[in-house]
């Protein structure tokens, strides 16, 4: 895990490199479509959390994430005939998508696969195949192939906007700021051993970072095998914040500008104000720095993209914390690298 | 609580009466609409998610759940001219919620709210005011008026599809069947015994219970304090699965037939091999009634219509786990009964 974390700015630098040529059959695939869809599950879905939020607010086209059941389960005759499909997985080959795929296209969509494997069934039956190019990923918990989903949803979303080279500038500094996250290691292992200490972690965050939180959250449970809550501020304010004492810690994570900011150094005070064990933030400006307990730097990147390089600190954390608690970061316990959802559907690639 | 929970027979059934005659008006307003987008937080959240199943399911609509941040933080400027937005608010005063509705109406969507109050802010702006009857509600977690919301979204979901009349009888069924759960309480106190003597718990369901499996999480992590996890059955299997152990109780729910009953019978037995400390089935078949250690009886209702009735048995457990805790079930800790997600909105109604 350590090895691929730190492969990440060479597998993201050949991704943004790669599926920028895409930008044109992506523009003409989607020309009559009026809104997206993306279909994935686990890490990919968290990826597609992001691809949603930045097709809204930076596209402008309606965007969310399909319920792969519906396709699956319950058959549905939905009408697709206005939808582009996306549908993420790192193998390529999980069942599900793969099944969601071809019922998508059968109702009308046209599809984009995202995938780290050009030979995948998913690749293969896409309309336009975004082939990422993280390189083989051994480690079961996703990481450089994980982000390199985040290019791939940032190309997606620059393609379907009104300009498609308006982050091209911010995308070229992604390599060079996730390594400069990885060399610093800024707060990291204060925020392990915060982690390691108590027996309940949430983590939040919200809008364009949402995503970023959830993935937060997969991680640290499945890697350290901690049971974590992700939330968006939104539904934590909406509820489960009531439940916050001093045997949680909370993991915030905030873009260094944007609407978000504000509300994400608010909600750090009032987790303070509740007892909560500890606040750890990752990210943020200097406010936000100031209002929680342990500072993890993030990415000196504007919001619209800084979801690339926000995870790196938090896969640092959980490759910490999990030597620290005696477990293999490379091989968690009862997970495969490529995950089926159904039993029935097992099988090795 | 225990009386708004025993007052949902006659809510839904006031509900139900009083809705039907709307779908006249919510067809013509649904004609050249394309997609429906729903909007809502907390428990109308979960209620919004079945809606979102339903109408694709049984109406063969594409739906999904906006995220209202697009609209109160972003400002996008999405097109809507093809959309149907729902807005959900017990209340009616949510005000993140009355404000995405204002921008949706802006962006070209014509627009439903679904409220427990036909004088709100919400009612009164829409083009289609869905009123539930369930009366005032005063204890803090909501029950009959989320259950008045799923009749909502059965009444949409019936009113869009090709045969308006295809669930009347099901529906019908509802009051009696939920009367009959709260009058026989099987299973309720075992559960709760269960869900008491553990520190960790997770819920699941999925596909069109998938929303109740949420919901009993919310109400269990709100009303009794504990940090619990509500996971689709496919992402709890995609990862979170490997953090069970003898510290957890899972908490199951699945309607009585529907494609969906053997693969929550499969993640029954899979949680038990795994270690997990008690695994509690609401619902369900024969076969999974004898893959759990507890079992609580369920609605005997189509899927389509379960979920109607299926919360109810949780909402028992809840507000009996909650006084075995000692805690208080009307008020819990730290919530309002009109909830806001941005301090800055706080008022009361």
């Amino acid at each position: 895990m350590a090895r691929e974390i730190a492969e990440q700015p060479a597998a993201l630098a050949r991704t943004i490199e790669s599926l920028r040529p895409e930008r044109t059959a992506l523009r003409k695939l989607a020309a009559d479509r009026r809104m997206v869809l993306f279909v994935a599950r686990g890490s990919s879905d968290n990826a597609a959390i992001y691809g949603r939020y930045l097709l809204e607010v930076h596209a402008g086209i309606a965007s969310g994430l399909a319920a792969p059941s519906v396709a699956t389960h319950y058959h549905a005759q939905l009408d697709l005939s206005e939808a582009l499909v996306v549908c993420v997985s790192q193998s390529g080959e999980t069942q599900e998508i793969v099944e969601t795929q071809a019922w998508a296209a059968e109702r009308g969509a046209r599809t984009v696969a995202v995938t780290n494997d050009g030979g995948s069934s998913l690749a293969g039956a896409a309309d336009v195949a975004l082939v990422t190019q993280a390189g083989t990923e051994i480690a079961v918990p996703a990481t450089k192939s994980y982000t390199a989903q985040l290019a791939a949803m940032a190309v997606l979303a620059g393609a379907l906007a009104p300009e498609p080279e308006a982050l091209d500038r911010d995308l070229d500094q992604v390599p060079d700021e996730v390594e400069r996250l990885i060399t610093q290691r800024a707060g990291v292992e204060d925020a392990a051993e915060q982690l390691a200490s108590t027996a309940e972690a949430l983590v939040s965050g919200r809008g364009i970072v949402f995503g970023t939180a959830l993935e937060a959250a997969l991680k640290i449970e499945e890697t350290c095998l901690r049971p974590v809550r992700g939330l968006s501020y939104a539904d934590l304010r909406h509820g489960p914040i009531a439940v916050v004492d001093a045997e949680h810690v909370a993991l915030l994570l905030s873009a260094a500008d944007g609407p978000m900011v504000s509300g994400m150094t608010d909600l750090a005070h009032d987790l303070d104000n509740r007892g909560a064990a500890s606040v750890i933030g990752i990210g943020g400006d200097d406010g936000f720095a100031d209002a929680v307990d342990v500072h993890v730097a993030g990415p000196a990147l504007p919001e619209l993209i800084a979801p690339l390089a926000l995870i790196v600190p938090a896969q640092l954390i959980v490759e910490t914390l999990a030597r620290r608690l005696g477990l293999n970061p490379d091989a968690p316990r009862g997970l495969n690298k490529v995950t089926q959802t159904d039993p029935s559907d097992d099988h090795e690639h």
